[in-house]
This record gives C-alpha cells, sequence and structure tokens, in this order.
C-alpha cells in the first residue's frame, strides 16, 4: 500500500484509538477524581498506539467487527500504559518524562501514580471481559487468557523482572533475546493474536504463521528501539534518551553495535514478510506495519 | 453449627488454600526466580483467608462443584495479596510488618514487590480465566467481570485512592462508609457471590439476599477491623497495630468511640443472619463465618 494510504489509516486508527479509550476509561469529573485524572493523563494523548495498530492490522485477516477490535486494541494499550506508570516510578526505572510529558508520578504523587497503574492493568480485563466485545464466550475467554499470560509472571511482569536482575550483568544474546521476549514482546504477540481471535476462526497453520510474524516483530521493535535510544536525543524520543547506556543495562547496540543491530532490524523484517506470505492483500497493513517499525529509525 | 464442626471446617478449607495457591503460582525453582518467590512470599502461609472461606460458603447454596470453589477462591486471596503488597509500600502506607513477618518490600525490594504485586493481580485474572475453573464460559465471564468490577477504580484500587485523600480530613460516617465499601468492601462482596456464581444459577430475590449480606458482612469486617486496631499489640495482630491513628486516618472508633462500634458490629451481623434467613441450613456456613467475623475480638 502507499505511503500516504497507510499513514491516513494509521491517523484514522490513532483517532478511534483515542475515543475508544476516553471512553471506556473513568471520568475525571467522578470520584475518586486523582486515581481517574492519573489513569487518564497515563493513557490518553500520547503513543504511536503501534499495539493498536497490530490488533486493528491482523483484524482485518478474519474480517473482525470494529467494535470488538476496538475493546480488544483499548485493553492491550491499557495493559502498556499501566507498565510505563509503573516502570517510570522511583524504584524501577525513576524517570521523569514520557511521551513528552511528565511521567504520572512526578504529574500526581507516587502513591497515585501506584494505583493508578494498578487501576489500568484492572480496567484493561474488565473491558476485554465485557459483553460488549460482542464475540462467542468461548473465544472471548480464549482472549482474555491471552492477555493475561501475556502480562503476567511468564510475560511482561516477569521480563520486567529478569529487566531489573539484568542490570549490570554481561548477558549474552540469547539472555536478552529471552528478557525482551517477555517484556515487550509478549504484549505485542497479544496484539496481533487477539486481532486475529476477535474475527473469524483462522485455520491453526495460518494462527501459527501469525504468531511467528507477531513474534519477530516483537523483537525487531526491541531492536530498533535501542537503537533509537542510542541515536535520539530525549526531545525527538518523548522520553530519556541514553538511560539504558547511563543504567549500565545491555542493549542490542551495546551487544552488536549500531550498524549489526541495523541489519538485524531489517532482516527480521524481511522474515516477518515472510510470515506472511500465504496471506496475500489481507496482510497488506501488518505489512505495512512491520515496514514502519523497522524504518522509523533509518 | 458447633464451634467444633466449624473451626474444623475452616482448618481443611485454610488448608485446601494453601494448596491451590501453592499449585497456582509460579515455581520458585523457574526464571524469573526473584520474581515468582516473592509472589509466593506474599501469598502463601499467612492469613486467615476470610475471602475463601467466603467463597466456599457461599458455594454451599448452589452445589458449586470444589474444584471452581478452589480457583474462585484463589483469584480473590491473590487480589487481597496483591493489595497488601502494594499498600506496604513506602509511597502508601509504608509498612514492615504484615502477617507476622516482614512486608514484601523489607523481604525482596521495593522493585520486586511492585512487580510481585502487579503479577498477582495479573494470576487472578489467568486463574479464573483457565479452562479448569469448569463453569459454563458465559458465567465464567460474568465472574471475571465481578472480579474486574470489585477490583478497579468503582472497587479496591478506588477505596485506596479515597482512603490516601482522607489522611487529616474529617471524614463523616457516610465518607467513611463509602471509602471502606469500595477499599475492601467490594472485594468482600465478590468473593461472596463468586462462590454463588460458580453453583446453579440462584433465583435473583436470592441473589439480591446474598447481595445484601455480603455488603453488611464487609462493613462489619472492616468495623471489627477498626476495633481489633485500636485495642490489639501488633504481635496479637500480626500487623503493626495502631497505625490508622499514627497516621491520623479516621476509623469507626475514633468516629464513633469503641462501646458505639462493637455495638454497630453485633448489629450488622444480625443484619447479617436476617438476610439469610429464607437459605435455611444451606447458608448455615455462611452465619457461622459472619458470627466469626464479628466475634473475633469480643
Amino acid at each position: 500500500m502507499s505511503d500516504a494510504a497507510f499513514l491516513g489509516w494509521m491517523t484514522a486508527i490513532q483517532q478511534e484509538m483515542e475515543t475508544t479509550l476516553d471512553a471506556l476509561l473513568p471520568s475525571a469529573d467522578h470520584e475518586p477524581r486523582a486515581l481517574n485524572q492519573a489513569m487518564r493523563y497515563a493513557t490518553l494523548g500520547g503513543g504511536k498506539r503501534v499495539r493498536a495498530l497490530l490488533t486493528y492490522a491482523a483484524g482485518e485477516l478474519g474480517q473482525a467487527p470494529a467494535g470488538a477490535l476496538a475493546r480488544a486494541a483499548a485493553a492491550v494499550e491499557m495493559i502498556h500504559a499501566y507498565s510505563l506508570v509503573h516502570d517510570d516510578l522511583p524504584c524501577m526505572d525513576d524517570d521523569v518524562l514520557r511521551r513528552g510529558k511528565a511521567t504520572c508520578h512526578v504529574a500526581f504523587d507516587e502513591a497515585t501514580a501506584l494505583l493508578a497503574g494498578d487501576a489500568l492493568q484492572t480496567q484493561a480485563f474488565a473491558v476485554l471481559a465485557a459483553p460488549e466485545l460482542g464475540v462467542e464466550p468461548a473465544r472471548q475467554l480464549d482472549m482474555l487468557r491471552l492477555l493475561a499470560h501475556a502480562s503476567g509472571p511468564l510475560g511482561m511482569a516477569g521480563g520486567q523482572a529478569i529487566d531489573l536482575a539484568s542490570v549490570g550483568q554481561a548477558l549474552n544474546l540469547p539472555q536478552l533475546e529471552f528478557m525482551h521476549a517477555l517484556k515487550t514482546g509478549a504484549l505485542i504477540r497479544a496484539s496481533v493474536l487477539l486481532g486475529a481471535l476477535a474475527g473469524e476462526a483462522l485455520p491453526a497453520e495460518q494462527m501459527g504463521r501469525l504468531d511467528h510474524f507477531s513474534r519477530v516483530i516483537g523483537l525487531a521493535f526491541q531492536v530498533v528501539d535501542d537503537v533509537l535510544d542510542c541515536e535520539a536525543d530525549s526531545a525527538t524520543l518523548g522520553k530519556t534518551a541514553g538511560k539504558d547506556a547511563a543504567h549500565d543495562k545491555p542493549t542490542y547496540v551495546s551487544l552488536l553495535g549500531l550498524a549489526e543491530a541495523r541489519r538485524m532490524a531489517r532482516e527480521l523484517r524481511d522474515q516477518a514478510f515472510a510470515a506472511l506470505e500465504p496471506f496475500g492483500a489481507r496482510a497488506e497493513r501488518l505489512r505495512a506495519l512491520a515496514d514502519y517499525i523497522v524504518v522509523r529509525s533509518f
């Protein structure tokens, strides 16, 4: 698809996501106000919504209804937002800048940010469990299990724990890949598969290919993140740049060097394309997204 | 039922809960070890399991299968354990003693405790969404929605946010009741209703009575907690005593005085008994639990 068509679609989904999240988050005018405001602050008005875009794009494979995709994507974005709020807390990365604005605990306070993250996780499961999802119950339970698995000790939270333990350690490449497969990869994988589950059932072989696509693209996403973190300054990035190096955390760039990390990202994109091959035109947007994820830096 | 029969049942359920939680929590021998160990430390080997007991007792109304009750009760206990871990963090109550041992962030570290609480919440939803629950999918989704609603901004997390905002404030009795209805009441209500939902469907009128019972007993639980907090020393309580007064937090005792708070607890027990009246012998254990909750102090 053309760049203009892709950018138009991306902007439309980003706007739809903003409207959906606004409707699914508790009102800032209701008690408890500080909590509701912090939940909204951490979720609305920022981010490229890569995970939501993946859900929508994967939804095209099984002609998923727009309402189901909106809720599934919103649930993933809430889990992502909660993880950022907690990751930025003083006892974790102690960061002050996120998506170009003050982090949640700086804008509010630590206790409110802690609770806002907690409540965002809960809200994600509430949104996905709601009857308004419009997916038949057994399939809806599959989606809930997928999100829970991707977020818990064998997914995102587990990856963050390994990340914590890795500061100052000399991780090798397989260890770094395992950490990222959990920390960021699991939720990216869930974003893709939730989009597919929200639509007509796909044959097992196709779900397997989509699973492979999602793992490859999750890895590419992290490699590119490390490249960006190394290259960019904080203003362009919207978050504190160079912090992994400053915290002595291993990255793909520190292990492979910048040129090799870039090459790896492009190779992963090619693998992602190959996984999508049998889907034909239905996977056009997934392909464009894979391209977007890899080329956003170079 | 006799005290001996009730105590025997309570001990059996507490042991069953320990075994169930042990099986449903990630192994301490697997990576990420610190996270898994902290999740287990915060959940196993402590607490009276009042919420689990309520789930099991309410399960008798609709002859719920033991496996479904075990998972539902475990999910509630995981949510409860997560809330205690986060509540004890330095940015919240900054407490060092819980269930007679060091709090999670003291035994491990703040970052690990934060992630352990996060992952316990996720695990609660995973456990309730699992096919092993053995409840038909539409009903299982009702149970997931109930747990999510009880834990989120209109439930436990919302109550904690109101509690935070109330430090040093002169709350009146309705405001205090609203705060506790969310902070502790919502999860106690969910414990009861999950037990009922795990079994044969009850008529709407009976579910309404059970709902009323659960709200009254949740309120009684908090009133008794305040009485205990005022009377007991830390060794008996297994957590830091007198901390609400020390933090200048309003309590039922500070608003009503000790004698009137005790009278209120007994009156709430009578209301709880009245709500259960039409259930006859099936509600024997719920009645014994209501008694236990109120008389554990006097």
